[in-house]
């Protein structure tokens, strides 16, 4: 290999961090619908949001003009441990595939909580710190989430109560292991420490829990507990607001090496990933200075934007927390038990909605099976083993290649590689085995989903 | 925090990336003692090891002059999808010991393997290709070499047949399940595969294995399929030469931010990374251009520097390899099972061993549960997951900053990082139910050991 091209991974240096997060609401014309109170059905207000959240971050929340918020030093700091994180030619897996597009990917997994999620906890966790509150409580499905959180807080000092799926908490338990050692106290939900996680044992005594639940739980504890407030690692705007650190660092390394993509790829479960990932980029788009594609990936067997409606629904199953305008399955729709649990939610990002909604975005669904191959073929080139959300992006970067190969094209892709599958492993042993099926919800199965929409009169 | 102070992380360029591995040997005044035939007690020759292992590597084993030997291109272009590694300033860890030294770390587990297993396993990979050869045979215990190798062979193309100690194989199915998917065949040992490993099943009906038989039986695979040779991770001298990348990496990088390390810290359990990280350094030293304390770290269980004798041992409890000098245990020295798998091995590399002999390094023996105290720190203030391994370095490292702060000495402390720690948790959550023990061999323990060691004359 020539000593002049493209390195393989391009790093900022760590005084390039970029010192603002970007809002994207800022430039989009048509604004995401606001939460509304499902009591009331008007729009929340910071003070009905205060008792639940920090107050910076309402403020972070509902604000729908600063296009830049300026990233407290003390954040910055904790971002040096671990970023900028790299952003990665493929040469390995290109060469595999023989194929004329050059793929990049910003690789998000290079920390122990082993995914992106960091970028937002240790925010989310700042934030309550300066408020002076004691602690803070959030629930985890499969894990990246909660194990993010506790390292945020074990950093500050700060008390970290996490909600933990039953299942997951009996199935993963090296997970639940991790979380523990950053000092995080970890309840497998539904517990008996709250009202609601009472109730709902009392009614279904041989229950392993569900997201839904945890954040009931989670809620009920953060706002009965003086000096405690709750805190969510994806959906909300504030988490794609500082998630878009990741993209602003991907831009500034493409303008390093002088290329500009011209597709950008990130799974979706929540959003938390995509939405940060592609912001800056969408933000020219729409104030009319680049044009990219943008293609959001997702589970066919949990297929919001592709086959979901867009409406009014609660963000839970429970049907305590805010409605929000998305595409969404309807929050009673339950989404088979396929291996990304970190993509297994029946709504969508407000953001992203709108902007798929205005036609700026593309999105394609794709099988497990068909997700774990090219998993595992970019694990035998590039060396890493990827989490099977990640993976989503990655069928779809394949797919875009293999289609240059086709038509001849170099396009420049990029995909985020949101974490690393090292917690993941009875999947790939699955895969493996040869034991993975996919699923896809019948027409009838959506149906039962949207029936449980609620009317909302916009 | 100033903009101007050394970064958190210091990387070097891909082009920095050093161009040839560096033969402390050749600047050892006395050399480490030749591996003998074990049945005519003679220095094995090129021709009685290119049976078992790939030519190249014969003669980079056998080599005690050349002091720098090229890495070929093939191999760099590899390093380049992990490496350079990080040279970090451990500015958190530092802060929460209000130490007046200044604590650097070689992080060596930002790769899928976890560990920097990988520097080697790509180079005798590599030259098994070059050779033509259709695949290699190892053996694993706690699983980061099997893994290492698993992903330098398929990225070359070329079969991987791992013999996994039985109880490991039972124990750590997700180590297993990374190299299944990296397209190994993977193999519990003791196997019904090989003529040893039924004789053994046939003595032992129900053995969990061994590290030994695992050698034995993948020497034996080696040996009698055409097309196949046996690689090894540790105690070997070009297992130490391709582990120069470590060192020879921090060098620069120290270099480059103007600092010099006074005090050099890795643990050892055949000596692959602690060899790797100070060969230059130590190069220095021998060669009389600057001077270093080098400390060499061991599970006070398995304390081969601290309480082995410098005598010619096997390098296996099956007696089937060669003997080597070393401080040993006696090969058939058991170590209680401690959660450091990478530290539980009777002997130690012959060059290291030499230079301890030698006086030119120190060693210091320290217990599991200081360890795991250590490592949890360390997790919570600089936001890693350490493999128990490597948390033998850093309990070490922390000790000597605490002693700067008594004698208000600004010592620069550098340690090894060597891996994390993602499939280890079972050892973490008995630390963290408080539920771990020490153990310290009696000298009646030592005394069994030492009496099985081989009559050699030298």
């Amino acid at each position: 290999m020539s000593e002049n091209k493209i390195p393989y991974k391009t790093y900022l240096d760590e005084n390039e961090i970029p010192k603002a997060w970007y809002n994207l609401r800022a430039d989009m014309k048509t604004k995401p619908a606001p939460l509304l109170n499902p009591g009331t059905g008007k729009p929340l207000t910071a003070e009905e949001l205060t008792p639940i959240f920090c107050e910076e971050l309402v403020r972070q929340e509902l604000d729908n003009d600063t296009a830049y918020f300026p990233i407290p030093q003390d954040i910055v700091d904790f971002y040096r441990m671990y970023r900028p994180s790299p952003l990665v030619r493929a040469y390995c897996l290109e060469k595999v595939l023989d194929t004329p597009a050059k793929i990049y990917y910003k690789f998000e997994g290079n920390n122990t909580s082993g995914s992106h999620k960091l970028n937002s906890a240790i925010a989310q966790a700042y934030y309550a710190k300066q408020q002076g509150l004691k602690g803070v409580t959030t629930e985890t499905g499969a894990g990246q989430w909660g194990t993010a959180l506790s390292m945020a807080c074990a950093y500050l000092g700060l008390d970290c109560k996490v909600f933990m799926v039953k299942v997951s908490y009996e199935q993963k338990p090296f997970r639940r292991e991790v979380m523990r050692t950053y000092g995080a106290s970890v309840t497998p939900s539904p517990s008996t420490e709250t009202a609601v996680g009472r109730k709902i044992l009392a009614e279904h005594p041989g229950t392993t829990g569900s997201l839904g639940c945890a954040i009931s739980e989670a809620v009920e504890v953060a706002t009965q507990t003086p000096g405690y407030r709750y805190v969510l690692g994806s959906v909300l705007n504030q988490v794609l607001l500082h998630q878009s650190i990741i993209g602003l660092e991907a831009k500034a390394a493409f303008d390093k090496i002088g290329v500009k993509p011209d597709i950008i790829i990130g799974c979706a479960g929540g959003g938390s990933n995509l939405g940060g990932l592609i912001s800056p980029f969408m933000g020219e788009k729409l104030r009319g200075e680049a044009d990219y594609r943008f293609i959001a990936v997702e589970p066919a067997s949990c297929p919001s934007f592709t086959r979901g409606r867009f409406a009014y629904d609660f963000c839970d199953t429970g049907m305590i927390c805010p409605l929000a305008k998305m595409y969404t399955l309807g929050s009673g729709f339950i989404p088979s038990p396929n291996h990304a649990g970190g993509l297994r939610f029946h709504g969508m990002s407000t953001i992203l909605s709108q902007l798929y909604h205005d036609g700026l975005m593309e999105a394609r669904a794709v099988e497990q099976t068909s997700v774990f191959e090219a998993a595992e073929l970019f694990a035998r080139s590039e060396g890493i083993l990827p989490a099977p959300e990640s993976s989503h992006a990655i069928r779809v970067a394949i797919d875009e290649a293999m289609r240059c190969k086709e038509t001849g094209g170099e396009k420049n892709i990029l995909f985020g590689l949101t974490g690393t599958g090292y917690f993941d492993l009875l999947a790939y042993q699955k895969y493996n085995d040869g034991e993975m099926s996919d699923y896809i919800p019948t027409d009838a199965d959506l149906e039962r989903g949207f029936a449980g929409l609620p009317k909302v009169e916009e």
